[in-house]
């Protein structure tokens, strides 16, 4: 995509993101206590899942993966009477790759500016002064969607590189029998975790699969809260030219959508294919991380 | 209390315990299908709370303090087209003081052993290789019942080294028409957070109010598959003669029920009053950390 | 001291500190491979001495303390045929309070600039581009000499707030019979390690002694190339109208001198004292940290 | 080699260990003062030179690579009145593959104890109550010699998995005109660091260059105090049946050797090769982790 396309495309969605001057929520302004109310009627079976993966301590596919420390053992002699700790400490880098996680509005900056206008110094090395994760402190609830373009392709997952288009989205619905409405968690299966599974870890960081930049437009008319992936939304390499991450910049940045990334649907999938229901209420709790750019999460499916 | 009558207090519940040899969830067998399903009923308004605290950076009442480090700022030069990212890294002791955070079953070791007779060895420098956080990788998710009892003695907070018994549960149950069921998730509001906000820091691991130990037989009782409070369920000093934290012993190592310490209620139980509806659809994500103790959480309360 | 007045003695040791723009030594540079040999000429006992402190991993007086995790433990599983390793891992602040540490040359900015005019955006979140620690990989080597302050005045120690000056030192070297000369490693102790040995931490950010500002003449005409105390060398609170580390900006930031904070000398000084040699062989041994802004280090006195 | 071969070479070498039941010094007991004394005369030129390689934060062949992240950056604003520190946090894994260390005498536990007889549980997951690091409190200092052995064998550097005999160590000395005498500090260059600056990181922890484990026979007779290597002194794949890390067991648990691994000699050799000296002044300066298995460090050459 010409680098004029991108930015017309950019302005577009910027300018149907309008909650005014003030607003740090973005797209959670979609999810209305009405809609959040008649999602909990998604609960039929009294099941939950989890939409997301173990932690990856590994380094195949993060430079840098976060890592868990033992801090007390139980059995070892200790100053607590009468019973002994285990305990433990844990290191991540929130936005690392492969673990799943939730970006929060501060996360990308463009043009020297975040989400709604805000200036990049807004984040200093002590963290985000606006757009924080704080901002989604009370939880994000609602109507989770999940569409499924393997399925809908009849592969076991996409390649690297591979981009979904918004008519595939649309056709996924109808293959699915399931319809994205306003307020709605939208998830977008890849294949990607499967795949990792399968061939083992591979060099996420320079190919992946993802979205379409113009699928924006479907996210945005559907006024779709929330968007995650098992793979991180933009593919790699990126097709627009000059812009390494064009979903992210669209969602995040113009749209004010918070993403979520290398998330996990292989227990999920299945459940809904053999209820034959793709909807479900779904609860996503960023960790309260003042400052921070995002948080590790779990988001859970109840159905 | 005597150490024998601890002693006696423990078999008593270890027996009621009986899941089977084989069982690893402990508590969260209570949690039926059916009672997940009839605690979706519970949302109504259609509204989210936060039942977390905001991390705790600072050293005032925690020897090793969390910690959140920038690992790239917006508007730095970047070997990223287009766009700039703000990152950050986690560092965080899972069961550090006034820190919101569940305990894994593997969390209490006592006379050697962890929850159903398993051995502690389980537990070795890489992590637990039984009964660690990810048995609860699903989420736990039921109806949530908070007890303020605070406001049943018509003080602000409870002082530390006080202890709240069973039949204060069951008052602060009647006071507030709501019955603590089966499968239920209960919190018990002692005030700490609010005393913390008001008069800032104390040395919260010698002094802290808790339960009194011999209240874990109403939790047992009426089949309640978690605890939380606003403190860590133990006061502190322990009036138990020898061990320091009985109450974990009776709930995470006799019961396999899963605590959570550290939570926050001052914007919860105000929610409540004004509903007059102290019961709520709760949603626990634990992350998914393999081998973990524990995990950082935000527990959700959707009402 | 009124504002101007720092001003001027700023401009004064800057204008001192002439080694051309391209400079990246700073003071370092007084030490020649001359005076280098001379100094190995002070060995003749034959015995090694540590300047530096434990690390301190409780927060008594660093809110943010350093720690140490075991990553694994002997006698353990393992994977490792044949034996069993144990090994940790380290996290620490490189300029924690009460840490012995050295300071690079970009680690404090003044006016906008590093030392030697060097803008202060050298340094990102990725680290520094100029002037990190890097710049003394090759260890810095030299005569050292102790100067005991508490000694000259008949004291266990300096009392918090209390400030060294140029007489002092001075005097200190007619007292011990030593002369600071050029291309030596000074050390000042203040007592400040003994002190917290004896009394316990105190809030050392807000109280410390240190040096008088106008004894940095006295470090300049003497050609010292390291400075370091068992304070930080900035006495607390700051006599410098609206600087809060005036020895750090002018040391640092005008002269190019590497400062030690936070050495200790209860070990050293007994040994001076039963020689009547206040003057050593001094090696010091930064980590090579890429970009780093300093190191944890363990100054040698070799006698 | 034999299981029964290498049980005896360990028992004969552990044997010649005698500082009697009490001692934690191990090796370092052969540096004397006249030893250290002498070792001074060794500085002529009056110059110092590195003999670690840079922290590398890259999993490349690390998979647990250490971190530097900045915690304040100058130019920002602050809370410290008149100026601003850029100011940083280390993480490391002490033992981490390719950077450089030291080991502690706690570090390798065989047949169930440490070095001495020590049993392996003075360690703990607090860290070490016997043989930590703070044993070398003082620093190691003392006569270092480098042998380089591909420059004995004409190469530029020796292949993975290939082994140094005792002889070969003998002729290098022959070659550069240099003897190993008591409480010397042995460094052995192979060249891995070089092949790695010019070939790149390779699959270190499976296939390293090191020492024939009959060549501690050597080290042993002539009373080396410390020994180091540019690779981690094991060759791997082990070529001992049953013992992955033979020259590990040997030195640090029979000998009490400190060893010091991924060591870097492509600064200090052409020096020596030009000065025609293969000897220096060295000194170690390990930092004072209580408890701790070890330190980075920087060991520095005086020449």
């Amino acid at each position: 995509m010409p680098a004029a396309d991108f930015r017309a495309l950019y302005q577009r969605l910027r300018g149907q993101a309008q909650w005014g001057p003030d607003d740090r929520r973005g797209a959670l302004n979609h999810i209305t206590p009405a809609r959040l109310a008649a999602a909990a009627g998604e609960v039929r079976a009294g099941r939950t899942v989890t939409m997301a993966a173990p932690l990856a301590t590994s380094a195949a596919d993060n430079p840098e993966p976060g890592a868990r420390h033992m801090k007390s053992l139980p059995g070892e002699p200790s100053d607590v009477a009468g019973l002994t700790f285990a305990a433990d400490q844990l290191v991540m880098n929130i936005h690392g790759d492969v673990d799943s996680h939730i970006d929060a509005l501060c996360h990308v900056s463009y043009d020297g500016a975040l989400y709604n206008g805000i200036a990049s110094g807004a984040v200093t090395s002590k963290g985000a002064s606006e757009l924080s994760i704080e901002e989604a402190q009370d939880g994000i609830a609602g109507r989770g969607v999940l569409l499924d373009i393997p399925r809908l392709r009849g592969v076991r997952w996409l390649e690297p590189g591979d981009q979904v288009t918004a008519a595939e989205l649309a056709a996924a619905e109808a293959a699915q029998q399931v319809r994205v409405s306003p307020g709605d968690l939208l998830f977008i299966r890849l294949g990607h975790r499967l795949r990792r599974q399968e061939l083992g870890p591979w060099d996420v960081p320079r190919s992946r699969a993802g979205l379409d930049p113009r699928a924006m437009d479907f996210v945005a008319d559907r006024q779709v809260a929330v968007l995650g992936s098992d793979s991180n939304s933009d593919a790699a390499p990126s097709t627009v030219a000059g812009v390494a991450f064009p979903v992210h910049v669209l969602a995040i940045n113009a749209m004010g959508l918070y993403l979520l990334d290398y998330l996990q649907f292989e227990d999920l999938a299945p459940l809904c294919e053999a209820a034959g229901q793709w909807s479900f209420l779904c609860v996503i709790a960023p960790l309260r991380l003042p400052g921070g750019t995002g948080s590790p999460v779990n988001p859970i499916a109840i159905m």
